[in-house]
């Protein structure tokens, strides 16, 4: 089988020497790599810069992206001649349009106007005791993948940061039904550690406790290899 | 001597999955640590978890911290047990107070309420279509090192992107008068690759230009040894 898999996290630029960055070591997407190529996958990974990697692999290819924008239009052709999206890339929800000081932003009329300015200068200066940054949301990556490629089989993440299980559950139920996945990964960051990582693998109607990333991994590997 | 090094850039947090990151590799850090090491001195090298590293040496001791709050901590105690600080770290200008959406800014009456809040979840929810970030100046670490110790010799970094050479000399010269430092390193990002790294190193009366990251821990091991 094809299989597309994303890991790491995107960074959005503020400027030249500023980023505001997703955290994502991508060890779990670089364990679900070498799943599916120990089982005989074709296996691409789409990943960034900072994110670990598997070894070299005849059957691994590797595309890098930095930030939203570069990943939509990466994704968008290998969409299309894939079987399988495991999409566990952090991806950006917000992307930086304009920053200035707080006393420009107070003596506007109309806040809005900045969402029609871009900073001109590459390094912004540090003037102001206060600065503002104005931030837009990035499309939705998992939202457009069944639309690319309605025949692509799909399994999304959905992470959040100390809920309880039926909060985390629910939102990846509605996560599965909006994105019409066939697994949302669930799992809450305070249940991540160097020994284990927790997560609820969400189906229709179904849901299977993992305990660490290799368990993940399997699951994940049998799902789509049996069904 | 004892060389107190810094190196990296400094990530401040907006929460528990997003950070604002001043790009840097270490890789000049890592050179002009090597560079003293190589002459004999014991080098305390404080960097960032995603700088490039010297390798292991019986006199490098590494003190790795992530944002400008332990930078502070960290850095106090060690400028008085230090001869020399050279501080390559690109340190965050700003760091994050308070994220909200666009319509709740445009709404209030005083803006400077939003500088005494801070987001209580762990993971800032992505609802709004515009976001809207308050930042707060984080302290100058250069301009406190000298009220720390009067007696450490302090070599301090000037990163500018796109200006004229007059324009970086000149900067960099205010920071020396300001910061009370011997040198202060002046370049542009547009004159840095993996090829070179253009620099002039900018004293009372003297210019001297380096065109590599090995030149210019070279030139500033020799002025630290034998000025």
């Amino acid at each position: 089988m094809n299989i597309l898999i994303t890991s790491g996290g995107t960074s959005e630029k503020i400027d030249r020497v500023r980023s505001i960055t997703n955290h994502s070591t991508g060890r779990l997407g670089k364990i679900i790599a070498e799943t599916f190529l120990d089982k005989g996958d074709q296996v691409t990974l789409v990943t960034t810069p900072k994110a670990v990697r598997p070894a070299a692999h005849p059957n691994l290819t590797i595309v890098q992206i930095e930030n939203v924008a570069e990943l939509l239009e990466s994704l968008k052709p290998l969409v299309h001649t894939h079987d399988v999206l495991i999409h566990a890339m952090a991806v950006s929800d917000y992307t930086p349009v304009y920053m200035t000081g707080l006393e420009a932003v107070a003596a506007s009329p109309d806040m809005t106007e900045f969402l029609n300015k871009t900073n001109s200068e590459s390094k912004i200066s540090s003037q102001d005791d206060v600065q503002v940054l104005f931030l837009k949301k990035t499309p939705k990556v998992i939202s457009l993948v069944k639309k690319w490629n309605p025949a692509i089989r799909l399994i999304g993440f959905k992470l959040l940061v100390n809920v309880t299980k039926e909060e985390l559950l629910k939102t990846a139920r509605d996560s599965l039904i909006k994105n019409q996945a066939e697994i949302i990964v669930a799992n809450d960051l305070t249940e991540i550690s160097n020994h284990g990582h927790r997560a609820y693998l969400v189906g229709k109607d179904t849901v299977t406790q993992a305990q660490s990333k290799e368990e993940i991994a399997q699951l994940l590997c049998l799902h789509i290899h049996n069904t």
